[in-house]
This record gives C-alpha cells, sequence and structure tokens, in this order.
C-alpha cells in the first residue's frame, strides 16, 4: 500500500453514522482500531512510514486533534514509532524469531478443548463438584431464610458509614479483620458458646471455606494427612484436596467420630469435627469422645478444626457448648459464619485459633488474599453490639423450630415411622434414613423435575457401595405453608422409589 | 461428695451480684457452669446421682424453672444422664480407653510454641511475606485515594437495594457472579481494554489474589512450573507458591518479559505477566514480545495470566490495549479489579476466561470457596450503567496527573537527573533507581521512622544479590500539599543512604 492511499483506505472503513443512542461514533478510536488491524494483518508492512498527522487530516477533511489521537494510542502500544526528523512509521512488531522458533518446534500441537487442560486437582474438583446450582427453594439445605432478615435496620446502620467516606474502612485491611468486630465475635462466643478467647484470637474470613483453606495451608504441606468424618461436608473434602492434602475418612455413630485402633496409628495433621451437629447426620459428639479427641490431639501434634456451621439454632435446649472450650492443650481452631445466623450472601465468617498461632495467620490471611470489607464489618459490627443479632437469632429460632415441627409432621403422616429421622434437633435442616435398596440420587433427580430440591445422603459418604441412603432436606428457607404441598410431591417420589412399592407407587402418580 | 451437698457447694459458689450493666447475674447459667466444671475436674464423680430439680430448687431457695434449665443443658451436652425410674446421674464423660492409650504411646510429647507447627508451606508464606501492615499514607504503593470516592452516590444506589430484601440478592449466587454485572463488565472491557469476550466468559472475585489461586488450581498440579516476572508482585509469589506451583523468574527489560534460550526449552504450566503497566517497573510489553508469548504458549499448552491490575491510569495516552485482544488461541485468562478504580475494601474483581474454561471455573469458584456478595454486585452493576465509574476513573486520572507531575517535580528538585524514574506513565507508582550499592531496604526502614512509608526495589526481585536497588513509591493516597514535604522527609533520608554522599547527609540532618 502507498501511503497516500491510506486516506482512500481509511475512508472506505470508517463510519460516520450514530450511535444507538444518537451519538456521533468516535472517529478517532475508529482510526486507530482500522490501522491497528491493517499492522496486525500485515496489509500495512512494518517500516512503512505514515504521512504526518497534518498531512493525513487534510486528506480526511477532519480536525488534526482526530488524527493524533489515533497516531498517539499506536504508538503508546508500539504500533508505531517515530523517529525524530524524520517522521512516523509502522513498527516492527514480528515475534521475537528465537520464541517462534521454540514454538514450532514444540513437541506436541495445541491441545483441542479446555477439559484437557485442566489439572488433575481442577478436574478431581469439578468432577467431585458437591455444590449446587440452585441456592433456595423446599428443601434445599443449609439456606436461611433470609427475606425474614431484618434489612430495614441494616440499611440504616449502612446509612451511617456510607454518608461520609472514611478512608480506613474503604482500603485494604489487616488480615485479622475490624478490630472492634473482633471483639463483639469474642464476647458472643464465649457467653453463647463457651469458646475461650479474646479478640486477639479472632480472625475475620469470608466464611467456613476460607477458614478451613487457610488452616490446610498454615497447617499442613502437600502429601499430609487429615481425617475428615465419614459422611462429611462435601466443601471439607474439596477443599483440603485441592491443596494437596488426603482425607481419610473415620466413620462416625451416635456419639459423633468413631476412632477404631488401627486410624489411632497413624495420626494426621489435621483432623475436622462437626461436634455440635454434625454434617450431615446431626449427632453430637459426646463428652466422653471429646476429651479423648483433645488428648489424642494433644499428644500426636494433630491440630483439630471445630466447624461450628449452625449450632446457634438448637430447639430442645441451649445451643451445645463448644469442642474448643474443653481444650486446656490449645489444639482446636474454632470456625464459624454469620451464613447461616444473617444471611449466606453476607459471606462474612470467622476463626478463633489458638493465641501461638494469630499472629502468623493474620498475615497469612492477608498475604493469600489481600482483606478488605472493613465497611461491612464495621456495620455487622453495630448490628451485633446494638442487640440486633441476639434477637434476630431468637425469632429465627421461633421460626424454624415451627417449620421443623410442619416438616415432622408431613414425615410422620406418609411414613410413620418407617423412616429414621435424624439430625432435627438443632440447624436448618434433617437427614431421611431410606432403606439400603433405595436409589437416593435417582429420587433426588426425580424430585428436581417436579420441583423439589433435596440432596442425596449416599453423596456425602468417601464410598457410594458402603454409604446409608437417605436424603438431606433443609426447612430453613421454605415458608410455613409450602412445607406440607412440597412434601407431598416428595413422598409421592420415594414411594415411587421405595422398593417393592411398584402398586404404591404406581397409585401416587 | 454426697448429693445433700450439692446445694451448699452450689451456694457457696453462685454470684448473687450485678454486671456491670446493673442486671441480676443469671444464676441458671452459674449452676450449669458450676456443675460443669466439678464434673470436669471430678469433683463430681461419674455415676453419681443428683437431687431431683424440685429438691434442689427447695434447698436453694431457688424457682424449679432455674434448676431444670441447668439440668436441661447439661444433659444436652452429655454431662448428666437420665434413667427412666431412677433419676438424674453424672455421666461417664472419661476419654475413651483405647484413644487414650494411643495418646500416651505417642513417640513425641506436644511440640511447644504454635511456630513449630505451621506447615512448611505455611512457614515459607509468613517469612516471605510481602503484605504491609500499613495501607495508607505517604507513599504507600498500590492504594488509590478513597476518600474521594463518590460515596453519596453509592449510599443512594445501596439504599435502593436495602429497602425491601430481595432473597436472591442475600443467598449464595453461582460462582460465576451476578450476571448483569458481568454483562456490565464485558461492555467495559471491550471498549476501554481492547478485550475480546462476552459476560459468559466473566467470574467474579474477591480480586486478582482469588483469580489467581483459582487459575492455580484449576489450571496446574503441585510441582507444575510458572514463569513469573522478575521483578514482579510479591502476591503473585506468594499465592502460586502456597499451593505448590514453583515459580521460575523471567527477568523483564524495557520491553518486558525477556525469553532467553534456555527458558524456551521447558515450557511452563502458567505464565504470569503484567503487559500494560509492568508490577513494579512500569514498562509496556512491546507488540513483538506479546506476539511471540502467545504463539509459544498455543504451540506449549501454556497459560497466560494477564495481571491488568491499574492500567486504567495512563497519563500521556488512553489505557494500552490488553494482550488478551491480540490472542487468537484462546490461551490468555485475563485478571482485573476495581481495587485501584473504585476502592480497594470493595474487593471485587473480575477474570476474563477462554470460553472452554468459563464452566469448570464458575463451578471450582463456587466449591472452593461459596459465592455471594450479590447485593454489593448489584450495586456496583448500577454504578457502571449509570456512568459513574467511568466518569470516577476520568476525574481520578486528573487527580494522580497532578500528584505524579509533583512528585517528579520534588524528586527533580532533590536529585536532577541522578535518579531514573521508572513507570510514571500509569498507575499509582513509580519506581526510583538507586545505584548498586544503596542499601534500599535501610532506607525504607529509616523512612518508616521517620513516618514515609516506600518499599524496597531489590524485594521484588527473586534474588536479593543480583537485585536492583531503588524504591516504590506511591503517590495514589497523597494529597497534592503533603507531596513535597513527605518527599523532602524520604530525600534526606535517601542522601544520608547515598554512597559516599556523608558530609551531605550530614548537612541535611
Amino acid at each position: 500500500m502507498r501511503i497516500a492511499s491510506l486516506s482512500d483506505f481509511l475512508l472506505q472503513r470508517i463510519d460516520r453514522g450514530r450511535e444507538a443512542n444518537g451519538a456521533r461514533k468516535a472517529v478517532n478510536r475508529q482510526i486507530y482500531q482500522v490501522i491497528r488491524e491493517a499492522i496486525l494483518d500485515q496489509s500495512l508492512p512494518a517500516g512503512l512510514q505514515l504521512p504526518s498527522s497534518r498531512f493525513l487530516a487534510q486528506e480526511l477533511k477532519m480536525s488534526r486533534n482526530t488524527v493524533t489521537y489515533a497516531y498517539d494510542q499506536l504508538l503508546a502500544e508500539g504500533f508505531l514509532e517515530s523517529r525524530v526528523g524524520a517522521g512516523t512509521f509502522i513498527a516492527n512488531t514480528e515475534p521475537d524469531q528465537i520464541v517462534t522458533a521454540a514454538a514450532a518446534a514444540a513437541p506436541a500441537g495445541p491441545l483441542q478443548g479446555g477439559e484437557l487442560s485442566l489439572s488433575t486437582r481442577g478436574q478431581q474438583l469439578v468432577e467431585l463438584a458437591g455444590v449446587s446450582k440452585t441456592q433456595w427453594g423446599a428443601f434445599m439445605p443449609g439456606v436461611p431464610d433470609v427475606t425474614q432478615f431484618p434489612n430495614k435496620i441494616w440499611g440504616r446502620l449502612q446509612n451511617k458509614y456510607w454518608r461520609r467516606s472514611r478512608s480506613e474502612l474503604l482500603t485494604y485491611s489487616g488480615g485479622e479483620g475490624y478490630l472492634p468486630l473482633r471483639e463483639a465475635i469474642a464476647d458472643y462466643l464465649r457467653v453463647a458458646r463457651s469458646v475461650n478467647c479474646d479478640a486477639s484470637q479472632i480472625l475475620i474470613t469470608t466464611g467456613i471455606h476460607q477458614s478451613l483453606d487457610l488452616v490446610a495451608r498454615m497447617l499442613s504441606d502437600h502429601g499430609d494427612h487429615a481425617w475428615v468424618e465419614d459422611p462429611c461436608y462435601w466443601g471439607t473434602r474439596s477443599v483440603l484436596r485441592s491443596v494437596g492434602v488426603r482425607t481419610v475418612a473415620i466413620p462416625v455413630d451416635g456419639e459423633g467420630l468413631q476412632l477404631r485402633p488401627e486410624d489411632l496409628r497413624h495420626p494426621p495433621r489435621i483432623i475436622v469435627v462437626t461436634p455440635s451437629h454434625q454434617y450431615p447426620l446431626g449427632m453430637v459428639m459426646s463428652l466422653s469422645r471429646r476429651r479423648a479427641l483433645l488428648e489424642y490431639a494433644a499428644a500426636n501434634n494433630s491440630w483439630i478444626v471445630e466447624d461450628d456451621y449452625d449450632s446457634e439454632f438448637r430447639y430442645g435446649s441451649r445451643p451445645i457448648a463448644s469442642l474448643q472450650g474443653l481444650d486446656v492443650h490449645e489444639r482446636v481452631l474454632y470456625l464459624g459464619t454469620f451464613s447461616k445466623t444473617l444471611f449466606p450472601g453476607l459471606r462474612v465468617g470467622y476463626m478463633v485459633v489458638p493465641p501461638v498461632l494469630a499472629e502468623s495467620f493474620s498475615t497469612g490471611l492477608s498475604e493469600l488474599y489481600r482483606c478488605g470489607h472493613s465497611y461491612t464489618q464495621a456495620i455487622l459490627t453495630d448490628f451485633m453490639t446494638e442487640g440486633h443479632f441476639a434477637s434476630h437469632i431468637r425469632r429465627m429460632r421461633v421460626v424454624y423450630a415451627e417449620r421443623l415441627r410442619l416438616l415432622h409432621e408431613a414425615i410422620t403422616f406418609h411414613f410413620d415411622d418407617r423412616i429414621i429421622i435424624t439430625g432435627g434437633e438443632a440447624g436448618l435442616h434433617l437427614a431421611l434414613g431410606l432403606p439400603d435398596a433405595c436409589d437416593d440420587i435417582a429420587i433426588c433427580e426425580a424430585a428436581r423435575q417436579q420441583g423439589i430440591i433435596v440432596r442425596p445422603l449416599s453423596k456425602y459418604y468417601s464410598d457410594a457401595a458402603s454409604a446409608r441412603r437417605g436424603l438431606m432436606l433443609g426447612y430453613g428457607c421454605v415458608p410455613d405453608e409450602q412445607i406440607r404441598p412440597a412434601f407431598d410431591i416428595l413422598a409421592g417420589v420415594i414411594k415411587a422409589h421405595w422398593p417393592g412399592a411398584h402398586t404404591q407407587a404406581e397409585r401416587v402418580k
């Protein structure tokens, strides 16, 4: 292409029309784009001299600024180069010869399909993913009723902070989080959860997942072992495995983690338990087991992670005191969250670590994630210190207890005592035990097609073959009046899959 | 202890006084605690029968409810057990014999001190931590001026969402984030950053750190190699190492990443670059290098991570187009953040991934972190679509350009051309080059004692011995009028540490 023709080349490609909103299309940006593409596809070859911006502007009948804008941007991005006293030239942007030679000599050509290019751990994460696409509706487990959240109170507290900006709340924060919130949480945990702590041991995280991720990286190395309960929360397994920790599944019975002599011979680095409300089955770890676990961990330099995800909601008694509160050896890391007590989208959780770990954990959290959200933490502090947190929990405990009662009633109506209910003394879900011959995965799939979400108990076990069959039902986010009709539908599905209940199933349909 | 004496035992220990706030101390809670402790220290032995709650209440001259409360809680927590027709007994809470035997047989006793118990990677993370305890003031790099954030506009948009709660904004969200925000970001990136994308390729994260962490886990395994620039951002190294990725430092020159033939023979899984504004030195990667890198990555199945942390703020020209926009092989993952353009505490970042990875990455993000913050993402969407984002960037570009000019002026006043300034064409910081004989770490320490924060350039290199000496100065969060006085102090410190400038240093003092 001759220089003289650049103006023709541009004029053919520039669109002088208007945008959808009526504004003229920006011509300077178009000149930039047309020249850029022409350089990349080599219709404008390296070394070619461009006309001066004054000359080109005259040819195009445009202001010189329009052309200068495009030239300046192309210069800044390296498409053009300016030689003093000589003019403006197309730069040589051909790739480095050494590098392209190396590329050409690559043993294999590029892979096709991104899945092939996931790492082994990435692929495992996706294949074994436990997270649900749906996060609302009957009977989604683990989701509180966020429609009952006192949003007006929250909004009022929020306004206080946003009316004038306070720079310390808007910039990065220290890894440990906002001090007044840590103090409020320490006060709360001491009284409500019998946790031994002060604010210096508290770190604010985005929830149980981040807390556990930090614990795994700070306290275990690739290839180390962690004991997890069998069955257990899917997130525990996924987070640990994704940082190279090998999970060893230890069965639970009515008293919680059931240690067998062969397990005891191989002390793990980390032991993750849900002592106040086993996830998913719901039993409370017995005191005798608690004391044994604490002694064992102290003697073997294992760390115990106490995942206390929902025990604020206990219906028959006050919440069970924490395992951490019994520990005299400082081997327990206590994890909690506001996801169930306030709302999940808040993404605020906390951990209580032994004093000797506090500073390292704060540095680690900050180094791995850079922390912020201080303004949210400030609002949450006021929400707690003004008493709204405690009263919201009290109010929701009554709401959930009623929903639990309604669900129990519906289950009994359909199944009398043919189904064993576990875990219904606390939290936001219960587990229905099914006969071994029931395919709980098929039931969940069939229920989903009728708009009901339930999760198969067998999926929470490490080994599907020996897993107990059952269903996880969340009642937290289901309005009272929907519980019975939704369970009626689910009961139909269960009956259709009940071993030897073919005729009954036909009748239900 | 005889049963009859339980009431005396309790009466000696119950405090009938008042709390600091004047309320009576809760006696029911005290009965629970006294009995609990007595069981744990075995002053109340297992098997002992307790008096009935009616009898004990009479002895204590309290209401029966008070005693029942304590008994119920102790029953729920397993301290007591109730035998039908017989009464209430202290439960056997002695630890399991098998487990305690295993604990006693542990080869080594418990470690002393938590540091000893950090994992190797945890210890490395803490020892090599780059994150600063301070996040505000002259001359903290990487921090925008959050006092200029239009908090009233944000507050107004926020109120719209909080006036009535919308459950879908308060519960868990899908890993990919809030769709309208992803659309707004895609629109923005196409125009402002020449990124080829649509909303389906965008994932919302909490910032560059989380984005990089996800990339590392999804696309690389333990022991895999990643190329990083030398020098580079401390966070890049820390995040990659903490998931077992081995970082290979590749030097940068005036054109960015400088690939040497020996590097090319060992293709890495991941290549992390900052092409628009090299961190920390500030150069732009040349087009020739960009094209070569893209070809090399495609041929060798490497993934390129483009960390585009602050290139919205470029002062001489419009922002440099992204590397992703040049890529035809879909090997680039583009990372951006609102930390510099809005405020760091917001903790919202985004990544653009090749279409083939989008679904896996969404699942991975959700599985590893559980996602939320939809209400924040909704507010941010309005902030962008109503034009406040673009106008805030325009306004701040002028503010920062002026601060950069003032800082340049101050540097020139003190050092003429004895100090080389790099990276001052874009972003929120610049780098001052110092003679090799200057101890930049000592300068930073001395400056800190005079209230000035600067960071030593040598710390950003992989090898301290061959590192260039210099200082990183952030001017983003320093008000105009503080720049000169703050630099005057810093100049004094630099002169005091300038090789062979002892007399001059004395004069400055």
